[in-house]
């Protein structure tokens, strides 16, 4: 791909949320600022309709779609959200505390397509409260972790971290707000690098191209 | 304690190794150039009559004494071990590259006073190998742990860390090599930090005191 080529298509990126949507806003403003060069947003994606996400998202002047489970499977909760992503024919799926596992279809449709941060240094702590499992083990370093999102609870091929201390004095919402800020620092560098595709898969390493 | 009392009596340190014993060398240098005040090394334990470390620990001055295991159980094996420890009157417990478990019985004689260094950034990658554990899993960052050691495999309560990056090109050489670096560094400090004494141990916690 010519980077004339490459600055007519901008990847197409879709945000799926369930909350707040701090890495939704995170990404939107590297994008405004040219940190993640060549993307747009083109859809935000709530599982939730009273999201604090939305309307910050409608604030920011994206796109947004709501699509509740209502009572569905996952299956056809997810053909719906599938539905709205192809429709908006996004290239590139960012999870931004979207509180539900996808199914094995939905992932094999983006194979490392889709991008998940978690506020730990994986393989450690995956799953809920990381923050607090940390402070409870009482690890001396934390921090979070950007990876594609595969079958497995957090394990997918890791894409970035950054570290934090953990501190004596920390507590779950010290050490939480301490790696939020370099959350939103890496999301935005992982998805630039994925969007300029300059890297391989080797395995579970995620290595850039030579 | 008073300081004067306190250096009337240094801590009794004892170093068990079973290799090169690179740790343990970097402790006695450590001792020496005065960054672990207050105490001294009163003997180095062996299990392998051709570790490199022995020589090392003879050149260096220190009283060494190789206790192989020659076909005892682990009982009859500790139980000599012990023995020495006690004979010098050993305040701490150095694991250096010891390449055995230890077992209830030894870990209760001297619990909290056990320390174990690996290289990995605990929790994550435990056992043999941490290295290519952690360049196989892919992670961006890992680094070194020293740990009380208690019945766990590398599981015991983590008094200090430190980090490295790992980088695209690493081999689990290159990667050992650095952590290496910051291992020697980091023993010396967390030696140091138990040897004062001014540290709490809560639930899995080890904070310092205030």
């Amino acid at each position: 791909m010519t980077l004339e080529h490459s600055r007519k298509n901008p990847k197409r990126l879709g945000i799926l949320i369930s909350g707040r949507g701090s890495n939704m806003l995170a990404l939107a403003e590297a994008v405004r600022e040219n940190r993640i060069p060549n993307a747009e947003i083109v859809l935000v994606v709530s599982d939730n309709a009273d999201a604090a996400g939305l309307s910050i998202a409608q604030d920011l002047g994206l796109n947004t779609v709501v699509i509740v489970r209502s009572g569905r499977n996952r299956e056809e909760h997810e053909r719906e959200i599938l539905g709205a992503l192809k429709e908006h024919e996004v290239d590139l799926v960012c999870l931004a505390g979207y509180m539900r596992l996808l199914s094995s279809d939905f992932i094999n449709d983006f194979r490392n397509r889709i991008l998940n941060i978690h506020p730990s240094l994986l393989p450690c702590f995956p799953g809920l409260d990381a923050q607090r499992q940390a402070i409870g083990h009482g690890v001396k370093w934390s921090g979070c972790t950007v990876h594609f999102v595969d079958e497995t609870l957090d394990g997918g091929p890791i894409i970035a971290q950054r570290i934090v201390p953990v501190l004596d004095g920390d507590t779950e919402e010290s050490l939480s707000a301490r790696i939020l800020v370099e959350e939103h620092r890496l999301y935005a560098e992982a998805v630039a690098l994925v969007v300029r595709g300059d890297f391989d898969v080797l395995g579970r390493r995620v290595i850039a191209k030579m």
